[in-house]
């Protein structure tokens, strides 16, 4: 661990913001990177290892293919021409693009539902660490198209759900929070019970 | 940043395990390491900004009156003596002892439920995430003393729910997986859709 002060490490990571489409350009994580963030987001609580995550890139030449998925998608919510044309663009956006899935159990008695979701929550919150680490930037966007039956279908198996997405590159400008964040309550001592 | 190499940042959090409570030991993360923590919580993707969590600290001198919440809790649900008092003694597991609180909102239609429960592990992931560079152990711990009514409410407003508990700690012996973290499936390529 060399000098890295704890200070340092939590400054590192407490720099990470979201970065949008728009924010970031080429080159993409490497496939090396993309996996060691895939291994980081396997340190997740998960309560007797349910693995309830796993996640599959979209190669720059399948994104034309997604491009027709999210099309169809589109039309099918009834959005006009130009809605189905910013639809289709979106399977363009970002150097890399990850579906994240979700495998939830739900005939495990001890690991409630909510309980799997925050597994996949905390997995996508340390592939978001692991890409800002290695110096790209991130986002998750979710949106309608994960609602979609014939989008989840191209990349889930039954009983898998099509969680997000999440884009990645290499950030263009210097990213800060998006909404304040004082949270007054945040953390506050217990008081007790009534006597 | 000095001299962090990404690859050094990424093996500290990748060291980063599960502590229980009879690996570890006094002192508790101090009350700024704690504030620190909680604050890296708030770096979770929160779509809207709802921030649907927040920490109560538990002191040790309210362990005692914690630990008479568990044991009617462990009544309630029908345990003998034995059993009540190992839940009495589950109160002052831990020399640091948070309740993660859930306030959830329905009526957000842009940020279903799963999404806010995904901020939520999110939120987990990062509060351990700080305490383990910091250079504590911790684990989430959860159980049945969450889904208690009496429990709940005196820890939670109309609303909110008791999700789950984190102890903390110094740790008095290197951890590592308890469960098997070779996914063949965690990261694969998309194919694609038939032609």
């Amino acid at each position: 661990m060399n000098d890295l002060t704890p200070e340092d490490l939590l400054a590192a990571l407490a720099g990470r913001y979201s970065v949008g489409p728009k924010q970031m350009e080429a080159p993409a994580p490497t496939p090396e990177h993309l996996r060691l963030a895939a291994q980081l987001a396997l340190r997740a609580p998960d309560h007797l290892g349910l693995h309830p995550f796993r996640f599959v890139s979209v190669a720059p030449a399948q994104r034309a293919a997604l491009g027709e998925l999210f099309a169809r998608a589109a039309q099918r919510r009834g959005l006009d021409d130009t809605e189905v044309a910013a639809a289709r663009r979106r399977a363009h956006n970002g150097p890399a693009l990850l579906a994240v899935i979700g495998r939830l159990r739900e005939d495990v008695d001890d690991v409630p539902m909510h309980e799997q979701w925050m597994c996949i929550g905390g997995a996508v919150m340390n592939l978001l660490n692991a890409l800002h680490l290695l110096g790209y930037g991130a986002k998750v966007v979710s949106g309608l198209s994960v609602r979609d039956a014939e989008v989840r279908d191209a990349f889930c198996a039954p009983g898998e759900v099509l969680v997000a997405w999440v884009i990645a590159g290499t950030p263009t400008r210097s990213t800060r929070a998006r909404h304040d964040e004082r949270v007054d309550d945040l953390l506050t001592e217990w008081l007790g019970i009534e006597p």
